[in-house]
């Protein structure tokens, strides 16, 4: 899939949640549909959208009981995609990241070397190619964190799931993951829980992951997360 | 401008082609409409939307020779955005750019630190926390490098506007600088000419930004750019 074609997909709100809700957990669709304020019919408009320009795909599978086979959904593809807009500079760019981060690397990037000031046009058209130079590290050091990141957060959803196997508990990780930090109110609008079940959650993420849940915030506590690893 | 109405607004071929156009030279709209496949109003239209969602402003503007003021538009915000989407990740975030690059920083990235297998689940997410920090670097990095081109090129294109003065052959260096390259065709079809037009401008932009031009295909001759500077 293209550049372009990610960004019409990205310039709607609810496709964007969708998004979002395939990333953290195995999805069908009345899941899907229960987590977004939009009718069912939009949300499986949304869904072919998207199935049809290649950026997710479904497919059957049995329910974890006795009942109908159910349409899963999933992402297909791993980018990371940027896009500069100036008065002076538009330019966007997709990134392939790898499977799985065979090897990170190293990137020293010393922008000390650039001037500020230059005599001439000859010596702008040097630093600005010195520039590009040092851009192009720039991305493939995104590249490689963002292949790390997808890779670990994939390994965390599968041990999380293998060993607690709560999916609502995994949904809350996933988003402190992301964002460092999260309000009750946030987590119980994104997925559509009442606050006390979202506290509920967390109380019981708590036991495997430490947390700070205080003043309708809650966020990673890290410092017993390293005692916790000695 | 928040970072989803960005991406609908480059989920549009024209919109982006318009805002390709407004990056390189002063643009007004009979010039804009000029540059790209549809009709003036389907352009009207589209330099509405961007103006409504305050992507770029309108200014009225005397003509270089005697005539009507005409209606001049540019680019309004300086903004990266990056957006990752895998089947385990979603995120985008937009970075606001310097005004001016005031000091430019040394950034050591060092991704080797990162394992490859944890034990368990609490070393996993240490190292998830550990490679967010490294990511939070590298888009210090990005926004650093961004600025300093966007700050670059605005001087260059000043510099040769006030110099030589032909918006063509800055339209031709613009190119070239985003992108290392051009062939003639693409630059043909970019700036709706004739190929023979683009490499007679070429050929003039060659007399102040050393080139080669070669089957078809046009690069900043960087060797021929170091001795002159020298």
């Amino acid at each position: 899939m293209s550049e372009p074609d990610i960004f019409y997909i990205l310039g709607n709100k609810v496709r964007r949640d969708l998004l979002s809700h395939l990333t953290c957990t195995e999805c069908y669709f009345s899941l899907l549909s229960n987590k977004v304020n939009v009718s069912s019919t939009a949300v499986s408009k949304h869904l072919k959208i998207m199935e049809r320009e290649g950026i997710i795909k479904s497919y059957e599978k049995e329910g974890t009981f006795i009942g109908p086979t159910r349409k899963y959904y999933q992402i297909t593809f791993s980018r990371t995609y940027i896009a500069t807009v100036t008065p002076n500079l538009f330019w966007y760019k997709g990134l392939d990241l790898h499977e799985a981060p065979e090897k990170l690397g190293k990137y020293n990037i010393n922008l000390e070397e650039l001037k500020l000031s230059h005599d001439n046009l000859t010596d702008m058209i040097i630093d600005f190619i010195g520039s590009n130079e040092q851009l192009s590290r720039i991305l493939d050091a995104l590249k490689d964190i963002e292949s790390y990141r997808n890779w670990l957060i994939e390994e965390i959803k599968d041990i999380y799931l293998k060993e607690i196997g709560d999916m609502t508990q995994l949904a809350i990780l996933h988003h402190l993951l992301l964002y460092n930090e999260a309000t009750v109110d946030n987590l119980s609008d994104i997925l559509n829980l009442k606050e006390r079940e979202v506290l509920k959650k967390a109380e019981e993420l708590n036991k495997f992951v430490p947390l700070i849940i205080k003043d309708g915030v809650i966020k990673i506590d890290e410092e017993a997360l390293k005692k916790k690893s000695q």
